[in-house]
């Protein structure tokens, strides 16, 4: 039987975090297609009743109730999402009536204050441009300002990381790509050399590097198997021979790499 | 008097998730001072129990029981977190149970599986590189492949808000500089006056930008509080002439601002 439901993700802020954590919920179940709806930003009553005429309307097409995931703060917003015809997981009330309890203080039921607990918005543009201009070995007089400088074949996913370190925790990441050149010798590249104990290695499956390779560079010598096997296993000789730390990251998002490397290294900008 | 509190954020995978719902949650509180600990990928038993160790000895160190906010999945993993010394708030637990109930399946208690409902990585790495070729006017034959072109003055965040976009929702986002001499004659910059559907504006008070380009050139005409006045308002009379929708990011955070556009827009890649 094919069933669908319809998940709202309703939050008067970004509703990021409300869509993340209902995502991971909602792939507990199989066999299940979800429609996935975001409403952002519900910080007023009118748009609240908005909100669940809409949340409504999806119960009568689906026949069957939506799923609301709520990180609703405002009690004016809260109450009236309440009153639609859905089941709503209140990540909000779910864990502020708990620790309101162990706390012994009332909570402040105000939006807007999650930005004073996050980097700063400086911090993380700052790296953000330290990513751009570092990007793909654009080595400057300023690479010894980097937390961390990547290392790696072409296409391994060094600059989503790069820049994901940047924007999510304001770490100054370089990256610094590998050539079949670099292997000729026996030595590190010179521009990263004085910075070995920053370097930190992505790797990859030659497979997956062929596919990604291929589409931009369809029968290309370099998108060939036979040329990523050679170049993924020299590189992973030069980072064994110079205890460069690495990570295969064949099958992890840019999220998963990004938080392993902060876990194994424990940079921090 | 000053409390100190410890709060840990676990997961079997990233912990992401557990720490911006912490993070929102704990800013209700205002006060209380938290120390903040990401232990991320606990998908043993042997992990579990190490982190145990430590979430009880910051207990011990506290004086008061740490909060740890949980997306574990893994029953055994979970098992031995609930046996350490503080409060804990299971979001897995809090929600798998009624969603079982109204879905009327068990759930999988599988790891590694919010991949399949998130953007797949081509897709999202291929946005980043369509953005990184398309920063600061990077014009090329492709732009007519943008979902989006963020248009501004110099240092308003459209480089970031570009990259965001890419990596966390897989959209086309180049970015154009609006700069004095665009606003000379009374036409917008021919480069992308063909792209006038998908141009959305980015502005910012004055003050802030001025602050923002001091940082990078002091002293500088290009950073005075008057150049900054004069280009914002230039900008902005350029958006209202050709009726291009614009939002005044000042303070908002790079997520928001994000948000905010796909809210408004509807843009889909």
């Amino acid at each position: 039987m094919h069933k669908k439901r319809t998940a709202f993700f309703v939050s008067d802020r970004t509703g990021i975090t409300a869509e993340n954590l209902g995502h991971s919920l909602l792939s507990q179940f199989e066999g299940i297609e979800f429609k996935r709806v975001r409403l952002p930003f519900l910080d007023l009553p009118e748009k609240a009743r908005d909100a669940v005429v809409q949340i409504n309307e999806a119960s009568l097409a689906d026949g069957q109730r939506p799923l609301v995931f709520s990180t609703l703060i405002l009690p004016a917003v809260r109450n009236i999402i309440e009153q639609s015809d859905a089941l709503i997981l209140d990540l909000f009330e779910m864990f502020i009536v708990p620790l309101e309890a162990e706390l012994g203080q009332h909570s402040s039921h105000a939006i807007g204050r999650s930005h004073a607990a996050g980097m700063n918005y400086n911090a993380r543009m700052d790296a953000v441009n330290y990513a751009l201009s570092h990007d793909d070995g654009g080595i400057s007089r300023e690479l010894h300002r980097a937390d961390i400088v990547l290392v790696g074949v072409s296409r391994c996913g060094k600059t989503p990381t790069s820049l994901y370190l940047a924007l999510q925790f304001g770490i100054y990441a370089a990256n610094y790509p590998l050539v079949p050149e670099d292997f000729s010798g026996s030595d590190i590249p010179q521009a990263i050399k004085p910075l070995l104990n920053k370097l930190y290695g992505l790797t990859i499956r030659a497979e997956r590097l062929q596919q990604i390779r291929t589409e931009r560079a369809p029968n290309s010598r370099y998108a060939s198997l036979e040329n990523c096997q050679l170049e993924v296993k020299q590189a992973e000789n030069l980072m064994r021979q110079f205890s460069i730390p690495y990570l295969d990251v064949t099958t992890m998002s840019v999220e998963e790499i990004a938080t392993t490397i902060l876990h194994q290294t424990g940079i921090k900008h």
